[in-house]
Order: C-alpha cells, then sequence, then structure tokens
C-alpha cells in the first residue's frame, strides 16, 4: 500500500453501513495523524470534535443537506477553527513550544513578537478565514490515514456552519465549523459513486513547469 | 514506512542543499498526488507551477522574505487558486465528468445547475476565498507524497501573494497564488529545526469526544 494506491481507492463515500463501527484504536491514530499535521507557524489554530451522539448528528444532518452520512457513518469529525488568533492563544504555542524543547530561542522570540504584532490587529474575520485554511490540512491528513486504515471518509462542506456553530455551542468556545468528515465503512451497492472512476483533469491541464 | 511514520519523519525544511536535485518521475508522482487529491464538488479550482527556473526563483524569494528554500530548492511548486468561479470553469469539471464516465446522470446534471446558479452571483473574492482552501488539500496531499519519497517540502503562505501574481502573470490567466511548496533534500547540519523536536498540542487539548 502505497499513497498513490490509497489515493485512487478512495472516494468521497456517500452511503455509510450504519452497522459497521471503525475501532476505537483506529479512530485515535486517524485523529492522531490530523494532530501531526503542519499548520501555519505550527499554532494548530482549530480542535476537532469526535461525535458518535446519535440524537446530535440527527440535529447536525438536518442542516447538512440531510447527507446520510452525517448519521450513518460510526464517527462523525468537525473541524472547528479559532475564531480569532489572540494574543493568549500565540503565547499559549509558543510557550508550549519553549516548554517541549527545553529552551527559549532568540530568534524564535522575535517570531512570537511579529506574530503578536501581526495577528491580533488584523481582525476576527481575517484571522478566522486563515485559522479555516489550516483545518484542510488536518483534514486532508486524517482523510489520508483513514485510507491506509481501510476506513472511508466523506470531507464534507455541505452544511451551515452558522447553524452547526450553535447546535455544538462553538462560538461560546471561540471556535467555527470549517469541515466534517465522517468516518465509517462503504455500503457499496447503496452507493451511486463507488464505482464511477475518478474524474480528475489531465496533467497538462492541471500542472505547468517553468525551467 | 507507514503515514504516520511520516509525520513524524516530516518537518517544514529550513534549509535544502542546492547541490540536489528530486529526480523529474519523483517530481511527477509528487505532482500526480495533488492532482489525485479530493476537492470540493472535484472542480479542482487551482493549477500547480513546477518551476526550476533559477532567474525567477530569486525574484520570487525577494518577495518571500528572502527565504533561502525558494532558491536552494530543487523544484519549486506554487499552487495558484481559480479567481473565481466562472460558468465556463463549472462547465468545463461536469462536461469532463460526463466524458470520462460515458454518459450524463440526472442527478449530477441537476447538481451542475445548482452549481451554476450558485457560484458565479456570490462574486470572485468569496469564490477565490473557496478555492483557496482547496490548494490546501493537494499542497497536503502533495506534502504527504514527497515524505513517502524521502523528499523534504517547506508548506509556505509566506510570500506577498499579489507580488507572485505579478511575477507570474498569473492575474492575466485568471488565477491567484495561493502556497508554495519547495521540494528538496535537507542540509542538516545548516538548518536550526531539524534536529528539535516536533511541537504539538496534547491530544486532550486538540480533540474532543461527543458521545
Amino acid at each position: 500500500m502505497d499513497l498513490m494506491e490509497r489515493l485512487n481507492w478512495r472516494y468521497a463515500c456517500k452511503k455509510m453501513d450504519p452497522t459497521k463501527k471503525v475501532a476505537e484504536d483506529t479512530v485515535a491514530r486517524i485523529v492522531e495523524a490530523a494532530r501531526l499535521a503542519p499548520t501555519s507557524s505550527g499554532l494548530q489554530p482549530f480542535e476537532v470534535l469526535v461525535i458518535t451522539n446519535h440524537p446530535l448528528r440527527e440535529k447536525i444532518q438536518a442542516i447538512a443537506w440531510n447527507q446520510g452520512m452525517v448519521t450513518d457513518s460510526s464517527h462523525l469529525l468537525v473541524f472547528a477553527a479559532w475564531d480569532d488568533y489572540t494574543p493568549e492563544r500565540i503565547n499559549m504555542m509558543f510557550d508550549l513550544t519553549n516548554e517541549i524543547r527545553g529552551f527559549k530561542n532568540e530568534g524564535w522570540e522575535a517570531y512570537r513578537q511579529q506574530l503578536l504584532a501581526g495577528y491580533p490587529p488584523r481582525g476576527p474575520e481575517i484571522n478566522f478565514q486563515h485559522a479555516a485554511r489550516q483545518c484542510y490540512i488536518a483534514m486532508t491528513t486524517a482523510t489520508l490515514q483513514a485510507a491506509f486504515e481501510g476506513v472511508d471518509t466523506t470531507p464534507m462542506e455541505g452544511f451551515d456552519p452558522d447553524a452547526l456553530d450553535e447546535i455544538l455551542d462553538l462560538r461560546a468556545q471561540h471556535l467555527r465549523s470549517v469541515l466534517m468528515l465522517p468516518l465509517g465503512y462503504r455500503e457499496a451497492d447503496k452507493d451511486w459513486l463507488v464505482n464511477l472512476p475518478k474524474v480528475r483533469r489531465a496533467t497538462d491541464q492541471f500542472a505547468r513547469r517553468i525551467d
């Protein structure tokens, strides 16, 4: 199994088997992959919610175009970005860095000051949009780890983020929902997409050399 | 080699060895991984530029905080998002889908109409921001494929995107730069970051269960 083979195996699963559960140690490795994902300046400006609660997922399904993966999946991941880069959050990650590395570094402290001076004044909307982009890195990493585990996923933007924020009470926690990622196992005979060929632009329509 | 091991191996390389080149078939697989990455509605709303030209990379370095990876790397990838979702672009991907699958599907055609009605009227700024997020998925996939190839990368937001657009004449092509990804091989004895431990929040500060 290499990554290319897994990229060809995976697809946006449209029908998951509600009777099949993903083992908890597998879910833990998928979350761990998201945790290890790179982010801008290493700030990890998001949290991951791992939801199994069924009544809650029914509420979420109702604000997600009624898509079945929300409730048929074994676990539903929600990637929720920081609503802003505050000095507290920036300092938390730089302090953690010093703690883990066991020393203070002049260049790193200068970079802390640069972010402290640059990020908070930009305002919450620009900062949230930047944090939201980082969620895509972690979601992708989780999706690919899942593919190595033989677990199907559906990367989902298709929901009302304001409504999801309300259902999960995210704004009070200074978070805003960005992506959902149901984890489960495909119910192949009920999935219209599973046997269709993957559609991508040809390489010469996608990538270009400048030598 | 599994993904988790590769995630722990990789880091944002700060010093690449300018004498070491990445083999072209390896670069091709990294670009292919980006091409196979999932995107919202399968639109692949971006292009990847693969730049080796040195004078051009010197110009880019000057608008990228003078970071050495831009010129020391073997190949510089630039992820450039569509500046807008136009009817032409949406139709291009839906037509391609029909062509590859060899049939028209009523549900898929209804979805085309939904996007045609919904996306273009939102305006170029919202559409570009959405397309830009998709670049993060492809950049992540390329980064992880590179890690499996033993190739170092540096995911980079740290450049002046307007200046890069001008250098690469992207706006005339209805593209806007989002991310750069230098590919190369670490020059470990000159890289301050290479031997420092990876810093991530503890799992209980990162992920939360709702059961």
